[in-house]
């Protein structure tokens, strides 16, 4: 069975259900959904009598299919009617997933005047006169955006800003959850790149940095670079730079679980859009030995035909022997892959032909750039970006202590030394003590994950002073 | 003494004082302060031994020079040191007045992959395959945009997009607190009439209404009615419509206490920009009389020079009696004056000119255009925007329960007909058995105010039908 078709809570159904009440009900359909390949997580009676149970069934899917599949097999059984089938996933979305709330009591008149008329107009004056007191009064101090025009929304597309809205929901709650940042989703209902910088750059004074998200190549990289020019809060493409954080944390400790210098190492790196050029730049930045750029195209050389500026830019810093030929070609004796890219575009005969003691991070979503089942067997280290296999790339371990530390640090831009610093404080946190195979990256779930990052980044942008107090 | 010199929470200090420990330091302190015109709110004893006292003396003044010459009057005391002064209107801004929540739960992997990664993508599917669902499946559903550009905050003038903030984020409270809305400030650092309607159409996406606020007249008129021609959630000026509200609310009950019909009596409304603007229209919808709008150069008639376009259009649904003539002139006579203007422009004996039983609603704060005690000497109904007088005219009572309403409809615009209704919806709860002179409106902490009003609105904007569920 394909990867992505294995049972996850993203795709898990909760059915009510009526069953005659004899003993063997129960374990008849828990039984019949289980050979059907779902994963029951939970089974609850909802009311009971002498002639029926009601109870809700909660089991993982693979996907909507086989969902419907599920919901099927259960109407199919004797004794049992299927009276609703509910999509957790679904349930869990309505109303949204973030909410506005107050830090002030407004309980009466006096805290009324305090937090808006008349007192409120002090505090508007006393920024009027030293724009810098924003940071310190207003929400600028621990606020970020979130912005995307909907043109490449996880691995689906163009979907367009509305429904871009749940993944950026999701981003803001898990940057509170995780940094105890306030970031709010900015969907833009434009794809133009002029239009863009200039509508981002007219919210910026509201903010304390800009999260560039889900934005398609080559629009990104000019986004950014105008805004970094033109803002004095950070800007930062997380598709971009924290993706390539976390690789090269992860990197960092598979390199030390393989004993080999970053130096000595030749990486192949398959996707040269936004995460695959970010990812390169800082490898070149950390000192690693070479790497050879693939795309669709096989291997990217100087002097090939329909080389975007992007890409020759790229190159001025990779493939130093100039090589050209097919990603299966470039992944022959290679120390390492990496793949941001498509599903299934190597197997495991070609991990086999790589160097002594493989990495392989193939981290396509859902369905990697090798199943990661069959690259471990030829391979030392597997990486995915799954989080259902062991070391995972996950975002989440970068972007929420990075906003920290530069909303802490008052950062007016981002520079590589602080994504260089973030990658270490992520290797770190795992230890070279417990570096392992299947441990090279820490959980999305470790709280010194945030701390740590944080604490490098801030330290990496050189803080302004702080204000006085009031 | 103006009225805008009495002490306010607004302007209220905590001031930390170590005092010689004799039985009457604390009597002479307090009576010091109280003569100095301050009225002390609280006093805590922070720490005592046999020789010294420290407290913490909480006190409202009047403005920031009167802040500051209480703390003169505190050190000059003998046998008092006054350690440390703190303006709590500052204290309670420190890292701004709202933050991001999250209403989902991310403490586990189960969690994670249904709020965001590898389930999202399922749900922004959804939302690409039907538009609509963004208003069941995202924040869409609760969310208001407090959109400024900063040119005309409170009553201060142009200060600009990040000194706007204190009084957006303080709306988003207000929001929150008195009708669950959740309202996000979107301050703008551009004053271009064109960019704006570019901007808020682009971010419209991710909210289901604007509040427009604190944007500088004639340009607040173009933005709203582009903005509503443009886009399919409603566009609301609160300085314009909120205002036109109340006004109208108070001005029904009003005219119950003085037992006169609408379409008899003429009014006076000082001041044709934004606010004055609004109410004038909506008056005109109510059916009332006259109106005669005035302005610094005093009465506007047909035919006068240097007219805009906008008051061509106003003189053509009021002034009957193409009256011209002073602001003085126009009140002779006249059975209700509002003013939404400037300071300190009539006199009691001009109200003494009014028809029998004159109202007066002189709205221009913190210095109203005549002091209203000594408007009610010769007014039967005086409101003001103060809330340390009677029958305070404070948009609080409208845009909570406005948007409430609007939200509910799952409303694509707005209408003066939900504005009329609003406005019979404040008018009411006050209650024709309980109105008098003194209590035309409701207070603004009155807990059914805001639901009267979301029902009223939501039903004159005919709501859609829900969606399913899912």
């Amino acid at each position: 069975m394909s990867i992505a078709k294995l049972p996850s809570a993203g795709f898990s159904i909760t059915a009510r259900l009526s069953l005659e009440a004899d003993a063997g009900a129960i374990g008849r359909l828990t039984t019949a959904v289980g050979e059907a390949g779902a994963i029951v997580t939970a089974l609850d009676v909802v009311s009971s009598d002498h002639r029926r149970v009601v109870v809700d069934l909660t089991c993982d899917t693979a996907d909507s299919a086989h969902a419907q599949r599920i919901s099927e097999v259960m109407s199919a059984l004797p004794g049992i009617k299927v009276r609703k089938v509910s999509d957790r996933t679904f349930l869990l979305h309505l109303g949204g997933k973030i909410e506005v709330t107050s830090k002030v009591s407004l309980r009466n008149r006096d805290e009324l005047s305090m937090a808006y008329t008349p007192g409120v107009a002090r505090v508007c004056q006393a920024i009027a006169e030293n724009p810098d007191d924003a940071r310190r009064l207003t929400i600028k101090r621990n606020t970020v955006a979130v912005v995307t025009d909907g043109s490449a929304v996880l691995g689906l597309g163009n979907l367009g800003p509305a429904a871009a809205l749940p993944v950026m929901e999701g981003k803001a709650a898990l940057f509170k959850k995780f940094a105890g940042v306030d970031a709010w989703p900015v969907v833009l209902d434009t794809q133009d790149t002029d239009a863009i910088v200039e509508i981002v750059a007219a919210i910026a004074p509201g903010y304390g940095g800009i999260n560039l998200e889900d934005i398609a190549a080559p629009r990104c990289f000019e986004i950014e670079e105008r805004l970094r020019e033109r803002l004095d809060i950070p800007v930062f493409h997380d598709d971009q730079h924290g993706t390539a954080i976390v690789v090269l944390a992860a990197l960092m400790n598979a390199l030390t679980v393989v004993d080999k210098d970053a130096a000595d190492v030749r990486i192949v790196v398959s996707g040269a859009g936004a995460a695959g050029t970010a990812i390169m730049n800082l490898l070149t930045q950390h000192g690693v030995g070479d790497i050879v750029p693939c795309d669709r195209v096989g291997a990217l050389y100087r002097g090939m035909p329909g080389l975007t500026p992007a890409w020759q830019r790229l190159l001025e810093k990779t493939n130093k022997d100039n090589f050209s030929g097919s990603l299966k070609e470039a992944v022959a004796g290679a120390d390492v892959f990496i793949g941001v890219s498509a599903p299934n575009i190597l197997e495991g005969a070609d991990v086999a032909t790589m160097a002594k003691d493989p990495i392989v991070f193939a981290l396509a979503n859902p369905d990697p750039e090798i199943d990661p089942r069959e690259a471990a067997e030829h391979a030392t280290i597997v990486a995915t970006g799954r989080s259902d296999q062991p070391n995972q790339i996950n975002n989440v371990l970068a972007f929420p202590g990075v906003f920290r530390g530069m909303l802490d640090a008052q950062a007016t831009g981002w520079s590589d030394e602080a994504a260089l610093a973030a990658a270490h404080a992520i290797a770190g946190v795992v230890g070279a003590d417990k570096v392992n195979p299947s441990f090279i990256v820490p959980s999305v779930f470790d709280p010194h994950v945030a701390p740590a990052v944080a604490q490098a980044v801030k330290t990496a942008l050189r803080p302004a002073e702080t204000n006085g107090n009031s």
